[in-house]
């Protein structure tokens, strides 16, 4: 299978390279062909603006998503972006590498999501009309492929429990794992978080590495986060989750199936995408 | 009173740069000081990395948070960082204004955040001993101040309460307002969010602005979002909610005081901060 780390790290020597490259060392060894985009290594462009977009449509006033819509349909996107979207595509699994900082991601690699993701790539993707919200959260271009994140944390794990200070690690990656990776369709596995990284000692550093080697072995195997898809029959036509779905759960939970409930559909058709704007 | 806007748009003629206009002119009329920080225009520097330092404590190896405590102590911060740090002394609030861009800030803003917020001035201040977790959540050197979110969203706004599709704005929101500015001490108006941005008519806009006009009035009385300060009294010595706090609540809900619970002790101490360093 193919897989695709982006990493965000500025020092190869930190422990996020070190888990990047066992990574790339493990799941070669599996037999997976791995390909890394180092986003400092490359000097990546993390701000999103007008020079995204090489034939604009507007040259005189920047709407981004109209732009990045129209530069997908018409070839015209930057190099460096085409790039990123091929990777994607090339992937059977997607794992994003990096520090958590200011509870969320660094902003080189938002930039990489803010960019990469262009409208008619991530969003805008599939039928808009009547109760059709279009293809998103579970389907789209990137339907069948897996991502995972892989997290470094300064704090201490109690912290990031529900009642813990910072509140629960889940919903602080919600934003990232059901709204950037889930959305555009793929299924998300759960992160794989190390804490207290400051220091680590060789002995801890073993553990670490013993506990993402096996999570790496199940990339293709594990059972992803049951987020409830958009057009499985769990919301309705405005896009609200039915009632009776989600009882004695709130905040991001209700979006997950929970057991006993009745189980999603099955998507009604298989969705075949053009890829021939890339 | 002083307000500093900090705005992240690349579009000057973007509902964005309209809100921005609009709240330099409204707190100008009421007789406050403002600055603009334009952040696009500025050029800022989005990528955190070595070059923030201008006098590495180890020029080997970077470690981000450990450099940034070095280069702010010793004075050796990047100009443009130390520019930022002395606009938050200077305000009595700050406003971020930004589109949000895949459930988040723009990665220019999440920029602003990873390289201005440094450490001993936004993270790693206070004693930090025995059962004291240092001065963070509702305490810190940016306490005293007011901040408030001002978000324009491409979407609509049943798919962003609880049940609608994309999950709570004030969960998604939670990783900023309570991670990111309630973090270093300020105390956290609700956002002004202004849904289905695409395309704005000639009156919906008047209807905006006088909603945006109105929080404006506001912005020094309205009660901020009732967070849960880490060091008066609700949370224990693990930095763990007490039992019996946060009843009947779930996610990021449990870190808001809750009515009839006991109220929070008053902080120990009035905390001056040094500030030589800037």
């Amino acid at each position: 299978m193919n897989v695709f780390i982006v990493y965000a790290h500025p020092e190869p020597r930190s422990l996020n390279g070190a888990l990047k490259n066992l990574a790339v060392e493990t799941l070669t060894g599996l037999g997976h062909a791995v390909e890394v985009s180092d986003l400092y290594a490359m000097g990546w462009k993390a701000q999103a603006d007008g020079a995204d977009f090489l034939d604009r449509a507007d040259a005189e006033r920047l709407n981004y998503a109209r732009e990045s819509g129209h530069a997908f349909a018409t070839g015209t996107q930057t190099p460096d972006v085409i790039a990123e979207q091929e990777k994607l595509l090339w992937a059977d699994a997607v794992i994003l590498q990096f520090p958590l900082w200011w509870f969320s991601m660094p902003a080189i690699l938002k930039g990489w999501v803010d960019r990469v993701f262009a409208f008619g790539f991530a969003y805008g993707v599939g039928v808009h009309e009547g109760e059709r919200w279009g293809d998103r959260y579970g389907e789209g271009k990137l339907m069948g492929r897996r991502a995972m994140l892989s997290v470094t944390i300064g704090g201490r794990e109690p912290h990031y429990f529900e009642r813990g200070v910072n509140g629960r690690l889940d919903d602080m990656l919600f934003p990232i794992q059901h709204g950037i990776l889930f959305y555009p369709g793929m299924a998300v596995l759960p992160s794989y978080a190390v804490f207290q990284v400051n220091h680590v000692s060789d002995e801890r550093w073993q553990e670490i590495a013993a506990g993402w080697q096996a999570r790496l072995h199940g990339l293709f195997d594990e059972a992803p986060i049951p987020y409830r898809r958009q057009n499985a029959g769990h919301y309705d036509g405005r896009q609200v989750l039915k009632s009776g779905l989600g009882a004695g759960e709130g905040g991001t939970r209700i979006h997950l199936v929970q057991p006993g409930e009745p189980p999603e559909r099955p998507l009604a058709r298989k969705i075949a995408y053009e890829t021939e704007a890339l």
